[in-house]
């Protein structure tokens, strides 16, 4: 049996603040780093030792991932960081207050644009110091992988690289894999794993912090999926 | 111009009780954690930002290049770890106060143990619980590479392959490649990159937390070094 443990990062400055974060590099909280160590302790305490690790570019998957590895005495362990699995740009709507958006374009404007599939948010321009053009770290991406706002199809198709092209080669070696990610980007390869219409994927909430295992069999299809 | 950056990990508890660590995974003290910070606002402040970074599988240099990272604001760089980049073990030392073990055989011969080049400290037995085949982290190590000790020569020849099969292959993506590692193995790298004789490299002191720069042509050989 080989295991697969998607961990959603824990509690960020811009959780806590109501705002959309998307790619902006926000930092955890304190009590952000005390999740993500009681996520570890979880695991360890379940006899799930990851011996593979992913990660996205963001600061705030990076950290809960390492504390969760530190409560596992486990930080030995390869980490491959991938901006796959960033969280979804949220374009022109990134930094600002959810309930502001939502007095300014109305709540029912602001549901779709956060749980529809294919409805793009509206876009950043290229000048926009928002723009991951402007970012050091997105030096390697071509400018068709920039994005000027993603919508949850979008975000499907780049995990999608991801999971085929780097997860699943990892299995070759390791049992247990542990992705610490994103709510939009966990939602991208629960879609791929679980066989999940776009309808139903609309609808999964994802808690933050919080181990969801998945039980795999020697060719990577969900036996059974839990959490801790 | 490439650079290079060696940076011997920061204050560990051992260091503080002045035992012999070796491959014992000992973590930063608060001080430490303070130190590697300050070597990343020396870099940053230098203007020498790492695109990839090495480290060993020990605690105590990852802790010291994440800490660095946090401060060059550059956690989303790759990060490879690999043991070739360890401390020297230090057989059936490891653990020991330094000055009881100096009472209890001679000065001389911890001299010897410590500054020679290819003397062999006291050997562990496969039984002990030192011994590295016992720690999963090491599963992967042929029986061969598993050591029972190390002498400066065994670290340089391991750390060879590091140098040879995966940091210099990384020059081809990246201009500055910060390496976070111990006394020992960094003892090993500038052997390779400056040619030092076995009587130099005895004699080479690298302080803790301190960037120490390399400055390469596209060849990979030094053209200038210094301490930041």
């Amino acid at each position: 049996m080989k295991h697969l443990i998607l961990l959603r990062h824990s509690q960020s400055r811009w959780n806590l603040e109501n705002r959309f974060t998307g790619w902006a590099d926000v930092p955890l909280t304190d009590e952000g780093r005390r999740e993500a160590h009681i996520a570890g302790e979880l695991m360890l305490k379940a006899g799930l030792l990851p011996d593979a690790a992913f990660t996205s570019y963001l600061r705030r998957a990076i950290n809960t991932l390492q504390e969760a590895l530190v409560a596992l005495d486990r930080e030995w362990i390869p980490v491959r960081k991938d901006w796959h699995l960033n969280e979804r740009h949220y374009g022109a709507l990134q930094g600002l207050d959810k309930a502001e958006t939502a007095a300014r374009y109305g709540e029912e404007q602001v549901r779709i644009w956060r749980r529809s599939f294919d409805v793009l948010p509206p876009l950043l321009t290229p000048d926009d110091p928002r723009f991951p053009g402007k970012d050091p770290r997105y030096d390697s991406l071509t400018a068709d992988e920039l994005p000027l706002a993603e919508s949850l199809q979008d975000v499907v198709a780049r995990v999608r690289c991801c999971w085929e092209e780097r997860i699943v080669p990892t299995y070759a070696s390791a049992s247990t894999v542990l992705v610490s990610a994103h709510g939009n980007s966990l939602r991208g390869l629960t879609m791929m794993i679980n066989h999940l219409t776009a309808s139903e994927v609309q609808e999964l909430e994802i808690p933050n912090g919080r181990p969801w295992v998945f039980e795999l069999d020697n060719r990577l299809r969900v036996v059974n999926n839990f959490y801790l």
